[in-house]
């Protein structure tokens, strides 16, 4: 009965410590590029990976389930995984409470000019711009998960005037809605601060390009806290450098870390951060597993299992 | 039938234009330095003021009401006003949302690191930094006003672990609440991140100062969106230089505009903001004060009116 940890990424001490707490008995086993023996395959039940070679999870006959060790499950999916054996989503609300946090900062930090008093206080200028109402600055939310229906509630508490689009239809109380293909450009031509929050998939991959962009009003701002490839990266520069978008705020890349040659680092009008919008903690997140295995052994399925069809 | 308004920092032109749409029949009057005539002193019933000469408003003999262009009123108490005219605060929803903005703002600037990531994207340095439980992080408010009672639970629906401090005791759902002398010790010594909305008044005039701030724990971050007179300007900058106080975001300021040889605006650890953090925004600010014209009218007080005890 076993747990079998596959990232290079995640600190797998305190994962290791914190499930032992949580389940005594569960037998914890690390994959790592370097130790590709785990044991007996026939005691691996659980996998908690991210970002795993294709195929590394297929000599696993009694393998049970597969966590993602984020919110996301594109790093898992098209990786030639074992069928029938349910993935599962990381649904924390650390990874909630984080993500909030840097939409709302992002959101104030353009709808307020922090940077323009930022650059007042290098040339020791005082100098105030206007302010603008909050009930006619509009927000949109692109993706309506557990993720962006939070950060659009909080956006909405503020008193934004928010809106969302999803794939399919939501109806969602204090925020105007929008779906489909068909409701995209209604919901891009109203917004002035676009937040990505989608799940990367198919009908996802490139959604912020020359296309969609130009339904933007003029001088909009783009903050992509989701995946590198929602974004078409040569689009958006372009956009920006028309003038069009006045300011992109990046998380996510196409490949991770961004090279230090891509332009986006030195670019005047763009945001670069680390993949920290929302870090996975384990001191919360570790919390959620345990409770997922302990559905699994008394016959529960775990939650949020991805749908094949979706894709998340 | 009259107003004076009587300003050298606010709009007089939106501020006319707003009064004569809500109430045609108000003569509006503008009281400058170069234009010392407002007429027969005996029209002016109410005064709208920012900042007047000690004295400036006794010569009315019909005046009803003095409303301040601001939340607070230390730019009016002690300037000699004429005795029995109520003094009234502009507490203004859009002054709030600002206030909330700035204040979630600053906190989550210094929650989430935002300036090491900034500095990391001037190195195109790729770096994570852990991310702190947002339910362990301890902000204490410092006033709890209509300002003070807002940013305390906009923070608390972040699910921020919040206390907040005033004069008399006051019990708020969702934080937690200290008062009066005794009770500021034990509410700095949990308090990491400490926002101060008081009003500025004998009492609390000074009281970030080197007795207070070293009750703070070592690292912990100032922001002061009330006014200047709040800090010891010298006290702070030898907390800061000595590394028990982290940062400082400084909104206010004892002389305003900050003068330009002022060490707050090129110490390092300091962010200087040229009084931003909410403007009075005459869109709806002048519907608060023709609401409370419009009751004066009708025989009932304005709100809120100054108490002359507490000033405030």
């Amino acid at each position: 009965m076993a747990l079998l940890f596959s990232s290079k990424s995640d600190d797998v001490d305190r994962w290791r410590d914190i499930l032992a707490r949580e389940l005594p008995d569960l037998d914890f086993r690390q994959w790592t590029p370097a130790l590709d023996d785990v044991g007996d395959p026939a005691d691996i039940e659980y996998v908690l990976a991210w970002g795993p070679k294709p195929g590394a999870f297929m000599g696993f006959p009694n393998l049970k389930c597969i966590f993602s060790l984020g919110a996301g499950v594109d790093h898992l999916i098209g990786r030639d995984l074992p069928p029938n054996v349910p993935v599962v989503r990381l649904m924390d609300p650390g990874l909630t409470r984080g993500m909030r946090e840097y939409v709302l900062y992002w959101v104030l930090h353009h709808h307020r000019r922090f940077a323009d008093y930022a650059e007042g206080q290098n040339k020791n200028r005082w100098q105030q711009y206007g302010q603008a109402d909050t009930r006619t600055r509009r927000i949109g939310i692109l993706g309506l998960g557990v993720l962006g229906l939070d950060a659009a509630a909080k956006l909405a508490a503020l008193e934004f005037d928010v809106a969302g689009w999803s794939r399919s239809p939501k109806e969602v109380d204090g925020i105007t809605t929008f779906h489909g293909k068909d409701g995209l450009t209604d919901f891009l031509c109203r917004t002035e601060i676009l937040v990505c929050l989608l799940p990367l998939t198919p009908d996802t991959a490139g959604i912020i390009n020359t296309e969609t962009l130009s339904q933007l009003p003029s001088g909009a701002v783009v903050i992509n806290a989701a995946r590198g490839g929602h974004v078409v990266d040569d689009d958006l520069i372009r956009a920006l450098d028309s003038g069009h978008v006045s300011a992109a705020v990046l998380d996510v890349f196409h490949t991770e870390p961004l090279p230090p040659e891509h332009p986006f680092w030195d670019h005047p009008k763009v945001t670069v951060t680390p993949h920290i919008a929302s870090l996975t903690m384990p001191e919360t997140a570790a919390l959620v597993v345990a409770d997922n295995i302990r559905r699994i052994r008394t016959g529960q399925p775990p939650e949020p299992i991805v749908d094949p069809e979706t894709g998340y």
